[in-house]
């Protein structure tokens, strides 16, 4: 759509390097949890306000600030689930805000994982509330004439690096992001293959007639509605900056499946996969390394629970300080570095 | 899952009172966009507040406050658009919550429209961001044991009094929201078939075998994936409390179909069907009936530009005021009322 030369590195290329310097595809899901946070951290927060949501909120972002700390020279990027700053209210909101700035600043990439979409114009307004000012001259061409002459262009919300997106509405609903990765070196991964049980009820469906088709599974004659995704994401990736093969549209394919990600490989061959689920979910590093390619690139592996909360599992019915909880993510991303570089060598 | 009594009323029977007062099943969608709003209430934000973000969004406010006291005695919901908040960031969100809450002292049903969804523990999340403190001793349930001992509960976000989600994650991601449901009188929109030109991308790939199928359109011998994501809407109704037939799962089919949106209906008896696209999209009163049932019953429509905006597309190149804005809302509100009751009778 635009022939402007892209004035930024492309996400894949930045993914690359990322990985290249901190020896592993390592993500560190940011789900706060205020229930299972140390008491000194929720402490810190309720020094700092008498409201209540202002109180853990302002916990969440200490709590983040001290667990990217430990974990900043290890791991490729955080992903913030946004559902656990939501249910916050505002000052969750800004306690996202603050985190995604901190992770920036410690040379860690954001995946903000909101797995938003809607219509276009919608989407353009997603596109610029997590992947900064993009589109802002689109709402203009909607056909409204007039109004607005004091209003001089949007603010932004965030700026997130990368974030997931839902499919269901189908590529026109992709488009502002897709200019967000053209233009603004921004990264997309967009929802495939979920983690949960229930996830196969619609991504699993049979679609179309009983044909050859490359890339599905041993024994699967019709293609699923994750292979049409599949190949929507190919599609997407059309035109694209690329590094190394791979384009910045990426897909989330759950681990908790290995033989549904290696169907999935083989029909995405130059996309990256983002892959949730590593040890709380109960994938491991044998079952992410289906989602890597016969090189070993080509994938991200994310655990939450399992590095932020490490300390709890690691010392049942023991409270934690905030460094104890710091040090036992440290060693859980060191952990499951040397776990996943054990499998891919 | 529960045997809890419901001590509200459900969402359906709160939906048909609202009905009945308000003369029809008109929704007006709050999509707040700041480069279409009369200078005055822009001028009015910026005399609160130095900073760019929180001075716009003290005019969505004050924007949306004025639209709401326009309409509601009309109309039976408002329907905010959470990524025209959310893309102003946490003061965005604020705007939101002030918004919600003057929405419902005026007699307002809230359907926060987010589509959101996600894996079960985050669609936990999820529906106490939205529908209020849903689910807050769930979390202790995942096995992680002890920390947070100085931490009494969670705060929720908002409490509107239905959200609409993304059913790509099948029925686990959905626990939470049926609880949410179930317990405390809450509604949700599920989406099936949606108004954007490549909503049928996936949405109506033919799935399944060629089978006699009950409830498709005239000639389709295949289900599409829309047609088992009613399947699912339908089970998920299962159990839950109804009120004239109708149970608080509902659905959102497009406008822009009306074949599509008949076939939907048949195969949905008891659901309530949440119908954008009215006016700015081009659907009409004729193309809505469709998603009515036979007794006129079971729909909202809902517009957006067509209200909130009426004045510019009324006035071509004239500014406008505050008052004007309001004034030609609540004319376009009427007007919708009474195309869809002409349609209806």
């Amino acid at each position: 759509m635009s022939g402007k030369a892209l004035s930024v590195k492309s996400f894949p290329e930045r993914l690359a390097e990322a990985i290249g310097i901190k020896g592993g595809p390592v993500v560190v899901g940011l789900d706060p949890r205020p229930e299972l946070f140390p008491d000194d951290v929720l402490a810190e927060g309720r020094r700092m306000h008498d409201d209540p949501r202002q109180a853990v909120s302002a916990a969440v972002a200490a709590f983040n600030r001290r667990i990217i700390d430990a974990i900043c020279d290890i791991a490729v990027a955080v992903k913030p689930q946004l559902a656990f700053y939501e249910q916050l209210g505002w000052p969750g909101m800004r306690a996202l805000e603050e985190t995604i700035d901190y992770a920036q600043q410690k040379g860690l990439l954001v995946i903000a994982d909101g797995k938003r979409n809607d219509i276009g114009s919608t989407a353009a307004a997603y596109a610029r509330a997590y992947l900064g000012g993009v589109g802002q001259g689109d709402e203009k061409k909607g056909g409204d004439a007039g109004g607005g002459g004091a209003y001089t262009g949007l603010e932004s919300g965030l700026e997130a690096d990368a974030l997931t997106v839902n499919p269901y509405f189908g590529s026109d609903g992709m488009a502002p992001f897709l200019d967000a990765c053209r233009e603004r070196g921004k990264g997309l991964f967009v929802l495939v293959r979920t983690s949960n049980p229930s996830g196969a009820e619609l991504q699993h469906l049979p679609v179309g007639d009983e044909t050859a088709g490359e890339g599905r599974g041993v024994g699967q004659k019709r293609d699923t509605v994750a292979h049409r995704v599949a190949d929507l994401i190919v599609k997407w990736n059309e035109g694209m900056p690329t590094y190394d093969g791979f384009g910045p549209v990426g897909a989330v394919v759950g681990a908790t499946a290995p033989a549904q990600a290696m169907s999935l490989r083989r029909r995405m061959p130059g996309v990256t996969f983002l892959v949730p689920g590593y040890g709380a979910q109960g994938a491991g590093a044998t079952d992410a390394k289906a989602a890597f390619d016969h090189r070993g690139k080509g994938a991200l592996v994310n655990s939450a629970r399992g590095v932020l909360y490490a300390w709890l599992s690691e010392n049942p019915g023991e409270p934690g300080t905030m460094a104890d909880y710091a040090e036992a993510a440290r060693r859980a991303a060191l952990r499951m570095r040397d776990e996943l570089a054990a499998v891919l060598d």
